[in-house]
């Protein structure tokens, strides 16, 4: 079978799908330094950095703030395993893929969904939300997702924790494609639990999930009546291993190149600046928005609330789809995303994360479609 | 804070710790080659040749044979919480640090653990292994650690998987520090789970956790009576993105660079044979021996069960267990491991995994060991 194998050389493709978006040279470079021992005093002395740069990418004092050691879907499962007990009411808000997904999470944990359904490609409805907080008043958290990745929805993230402060409730918020792409306050906005990953707006290579919990998050994790159902996720073990003061307790062996792959991105990020990055973000959606309206393509979600690193544009009437993509793939090396769920074989989804938020990718990917299309 | 932080560039480390182990220089290079789609065409190619290569490591013809995405504490979590269900009674082998990990799986999947409790440093007693099952001939699995990295000691896994087919359990059995090194043989042995890491004897980095289940372990899942509590490691939904055909259905973002290095330390253990490794992990073993022996330290195992791989020796009498470690790293670069759990400050756990193997290490070990304890 296998003695036909050989060493894999990935093509160079230009990432501008939902992600893994291109990952900075820099970064890539990081990765491949010699593994070190994950007790390694220096490696700790890394892992205090990472803490602190995450610290700055989410805006936030939380001292538990770090990476989970597997991607976002991990994240989103540390955040709900830690924080919904058998029995618990969460109010989640739905308007793409990854609300449904926090739904399993928390029927999972035992915990009982009351979700808040809109239209994919809408926004979240605040007031729907805010009635489903009256019904509900016994509601532990109010979980949503920030940036939509299924759809390139913003939902008001600053708003829905506001309300969850009203009710007395934990806001958990799902980050994963805006962290480094959206204006994102943590501490600010008060939220209590927040997961991301490092595939999408960091540049970095997919792989972690950078949380973050607030003291009253772990208030709630101390005052849990049952063990939490994953060791792996525990964040009182996990805690043990990444937390402050010299001494670390082995937990499990962590992603040591991985997170020299994250510490290098965030200090790409902290370099340019948290505003500066959000507003090269919209400066080139700007521009690619041009770029395909040029092409006669048009924009499925309202310019109010859309995203600028995730673009989702409607598939022309008898353009195919997988034939356009593919032709991308194989005749231009550029990725750009299908359509997910419900929105399959209808949409594009054309990613402008991280370092691939570049006036050369929209140029690139403008004139690469044009030529697919025409 | 965080202003005056630059690029971390780690010190070039020997690692003959407990792992991660040193890292073969091709792997380092695979790992930094360019980031592609986790649906690229491309990469699920990779995807199927991985899974092959893991079939040749693990030496079956299991179709469920993938590497999880995350470290091997996430592939320990993936083969419990997919096989026992709330009520399950397990046989659980204790004799170091990783089996009561797995009494921990057991219970926080509901299950119960029924505990073979041994010295930390000798084998798993196989009568009382026999005892236990027919004393609870309603257990559902039966699970040990092949090679316990606390510890040093080469479980019986052959006739340990026996005894489980001869009571109709399933098998479950750690490979974290055996694949690679020790002999294994899944389909002979009858191995009905398994789960190993990337970071020891394959010398790849850490962060994934190759599993195999067997077609029996397969049908426990299929009927299974409650839902599998981890969304992230449901096998149902992952085999939908890592299973048979050319259709892959999105569940998470694959860590894709990881899976560039563990395709060629696979392709490497490959290209060298599996006996061919073993040998060389017995041949440096030997040699060790004699140069610790030689200093005075003693081995605490039994060398008829003793681990070539992870060589655990006592600290002599007045020896300062931090400081000779300490001086180890900082004036030799070489990392040996720490005792852990109840042998912590009592041995020295001495790693010869995967490329770590060689005689170079050996001679450098021993002659750094021979200038700190002079």
């Amino acid at each position: 079978m296998s003695s036909s194998f050989s060493s894999f050389v990935p093509p160079s493709r230009v990432l501008m799908g939902p992600g893994p978006s291109d990952v900075y040279p820099q970064v890539l470079e990081a990765l491949a330094r010699p593994t070190i021992g994950h007790l390694d005093p220096k490696f700790v002395t890394l892992m205090d950095e990472v803490k602190q740069l995450l610290q700055y990418a989410f805006q936030t004092s939380h001292a538990l703030t770090m990476p989970i050691s597997a991607p976002g879907s991990a994240g989103m499962e540390a955040v709900f395993v830690n924080l919904i007990e058998p029995g618990d009411k969460v109010i989640v808000c739905q308007n793409g893929v990854f609300g449904g997904r926090m739904q399993q999470n928390v029927q999972r944990c035992g915990g009982q969904a009351i979700m808040v359904l809109d239209t994919w490609g809408k926004q979240t409805d605040v007031q729907k939300v805010r009635e489903a907080l009256q019904a509900n008043p016994d509601a532990k958290a109010l979980a949503f997702v920030h940036a939509e990745t299924s759809t390139g929805v913003l939902n008001d993230a600053k708003t829905l924790c506001q309300l969850a402060q009203e009710f007395d409730c934990l806001s958990i918020v799902d980050a994963v494609t805006s962290l480094g792409g959206s204006e994102l306050k943590v501490d600010d906005w008060q939220i209590d639990a927040i997961y991301s990953g490092t595939q999408k707006c960091l540049s970095c290579v997919p792989g972690l999930s950078p949380v973050s919990f607030s003291d009253k998050a772990i208030a709630a994790i101390k005052q849990r009546q049952h063990p939490v159902q994953s060791w792996f996720l525990d964040m009182d073990l996990v805690m043990g291993y990444w937390g402050k003061g010299a001494k670390r307790a082995y937990h499990h062996t962590a992603p040591v190149n991985s997170i020299y792959a994250l510490h290098q991105s965030l200090l790409i990020l902290q370099q340019e600046g948290l505003e500066k990055s959000w507003a090269r973000h919209q400066q080139h959606h700007q521009s690619l928005k041009i770029g395909l309206e040029n092409l006669g393509l048009e924009f499925v979600v309202d310019k109010a609330y859309r995203l600028p690193q995730l673009n989702m544009v409607s598939i022309p009437d008898g353009v195919d789809d997988a034939q356009v993509r593919s032709r991308l793939l194989t005749e231009f090396e550029l990725e750009i995303g299908a359509g997910l769920g419900e929105l399959a074989g209808k949409v594009w989804r054309i990613g402008l994360m991280g370092c691939a938020s570049s006036q050369k990718n929209v140029d690139y990917c403008v004139s690469s479609l044009a030529k697919v299309l025409s």
